[in-house]
């Protein structure tokens, strides 16, 4: 058995309160987009902390916050953190939570065990949320990662027409200089987060260990048939875009809810045309969402969807496009941090649950420069992108305890 | 046999072709709303050719045009006509070829045959396509039949914001004075009109008589479920209101397919809420149009349509609503006049298909006080409500023949 962790709660709450003030929205929630003033000042409270902690800090060039505990054997070093920016309006928890948890964990270990061998750094992640530029898409590990295009500065536009390279400046960032983040000596990133389903809540635990994150793809598809007076045209001549779209919407869930967890596939868009109460629709046009975290059973899960909407298509004689949005590949977790993980939530005493995440999150572009995992804390009602998502401080404590000894184990 | 009768093609056409320039919209599309300019400019046109008709014409106190033959016994009379409205935009046939099929016949009865012994009429609804006014709601033929409230004037707004006791006023007729458009004179109507599907096409048929108006009601639904992360939220726990949308338009829609002709329902609009591509959506309102032109199995029809939508909202746990907003009943036509429009048929050679109406017409009015029946007249492709819509000469010259020798047949 290791040594138990210690951490004060009190702090931890503080940490929480503190940091929503940033942006806060009504009573619980928090509305704090990328380089808005709110997110200015609550990147300089977390730099402060992490002073307070005794870490060095260091502003890279999109942005993120970085909190270094130096090594006495030097070489690559070991990350924990999440990202600091919120929906509009989100909560709490979703995001500065993992960013609060590496921060506490690098001081209570620094606390407990002193220097570590191994360099250990926290981070607060810029932007993750895509909450005020659409297509920013993880823009803080994205640079850390060296994945921003060079033209993608002044083509990722915001809701307010600007774009990010203008809202980079505005705060004192050169998006010339955004190469400059990347990082190549990381060797591992493990981030906490809030489950933001009812998985653990369902089961009893207060924590999880994720051993992938799911391949997401999103299609927006158009069919297309013949716009009709919906009393004059028998049923059996119509081509009605939206019989196709009941029957392509009704199979694709049935087939994910058929496979069983952790199968998803969601229809939650659908805009019809003229979309008049007495008119069959000439076109109807509807999103799919479908997930998977085992790479194979993901591509399976496509060919199945694009299959049906092809049939049921041509059955009906209806015009088909599809284009897709977005396409995140599955992101299994490195296996030996999720048996160093479980190991560690043994010894802390902490039941944990070996889940996927159903949600995208930093951790997967860090997959492409470091051995990644991460650990979920139990959320209330499952809920997330809300005011109202709520995570014990209980079980906020035990997640950090897990981490804090999962980090210890990698470092010490 | 009857004698034949005869109808000048080159007359027909010129009346068509000079109606539809009040309004003209692109090359064959017209534009002609209530109490519009356009409209008063088209109703002083067909008071006009009244006139040169020998007829006497008369405007009522919705604007209803008049053009009145007198019969030598007096009584009650025989009117044929139609709405001289359009959609916005539409074409040339849907209304206005009615309106004009019943003054033309008159000419023709007048010329060829003389005085009738039944006084006869040709008359131009004001309205019907509720274009500018969404519930103005066959407010030319309500005027008539004594169905527009005292609070009706005030109370139906355009969609420019303006009442239509103010448009009425503008074109200088007085609300106050609507009761007074109410008839109770009137025998027979018998309503010309464009078939608006291709029943008669695909039949081969220039012509019909239509021996019943469908009933239809307008469902308005919203079912309920729970907003959720498309991601983190398994399928087996999911309220989804999408999926209960798409089994219920699917059902609905079966259902009419599966009873055949006449019947048939339609999910032409649906909105969903918070319309997002990687959200399970929290609600989901539609609609459902739903016709048979048979009162009970259109009852029947309804019934069916309403336990399916309970049935589907209980099993999946989705709250369900649902509001009425057009509920017109099933209105057959008088099978006299049936009888005796396809006798008229017959006698002059016109081949005429019976069939119902999938669509509402002024004639379901004016059955509150006359024997009514139709006569549909062949569209090209089905089309209507659109400036494309088009009828042949031969085949409007074939419905005039048979709508003035049943006028004939009633009035001599």
């Amino acid at each position: 058995m290791s040594e138990r962790i210690e951490i004060d709660a009190k702090m931890v709450e503080k940490y929480i309160i503190e940091l929503a003030a940033f942006g806060a929205y009504a009573d619980t929630g928090v509305w704090r987009t990328v380089y808005s003033p709110e997110w200015v000042a609550a990147t300089d409270q977390y730099a402060q902390w992490c002073e307070e902690a005794g870490l060095r800090v260091r502003r890279d060039a999109v942005g993120n916050v970085w909190g270094r505990l130096e090594g006495t054997q030097g070489g690559k070093c070991i990350v924990s953190g999440s990202h600091i920016d919120s929906q509009t309006p989100g909560g709490r928890y979703d995001g500065a939570l993992g960013a609060l948890a590496g921060l506490i964990a690098l001081r209570v270990l620094k606390e407990q065990f002193g220097q570590p061998k191994k360099p250990l750094e926290a981070v607060a992640f810029c932007e993750e949320e895509s909450s005020r530029f659409p297509s920013a898409n993880f823009w803080g590990s994205r640079a850390i990662t060296g994945r921003i295009g060079p033209s993608d500065p002044d083509t990722v536009i915001g809701f307010g027409g600007e774009t990010i390279a203008q809202a980079m400046r505005e705060v004192g960032l050169d998006p010339a200089r955004i190469p400059e983040a990347k990082r190549e000596d990381i060797e591992a990133f493990i981030e906490l987060h809030i489950e933001q389903g009812p998985i653990l809540e369902q089961a009893g635990y207060p924590v999880a260990v994720v051993n992938a994150i799911t391949g997401i793809r999103h299609y927006n598809v158009e069919l297309t048939g013949m716009q009709n007076h919906a009393g004059a045209f028998p049923m059996d001549i119509r081509r009605d875009p939206m019989q196709g779209f009941a029957e392509i919407a009704a199979g694709v869930v049935n087939t994910a809810h058929r496979w069983g967890r952790p199968a998803v596939t969601t229809v939650g868009r659908v805009t019809a045309y003229p979309n008049g109460t007495a008119v069959v629709p000439s076109r109807v046009e509807f999103s799919i969402d479908a997930r998977h975290p085992d790479p194979a059973k993901c591509e399976e899960l496509y060919r199945t969807h694009e299959r049906l909407m092809r049939e049921v298509a041509e059955r009906r004689n209806l015009g088909l496009e599809w284009t897709i949005q977005i396409n995140h590949a599955a992101c299994p977790s490195d296996p030996a941090i999720v048996d160093l993980l479980q190991g560690a939530a043994r010894d802390q005493g902490v039941p944990a649950l070996t889940m996927a995440s159903g949600a995208g999150h930093d951790s997967q572009q860090m997959a492409a420069i470091a051995r990644v995992a991460m650990i979920f804390v139990r959320s209330k009602d499952g809920r997330s992108h809300t005011p109202e998502e709520f995570s014990s401080l209980e079980d906020i404590v035990a997640g950090i305890r897990v981490l804090a000894e999962g980090l210890r184990r990698l470092a010490y």
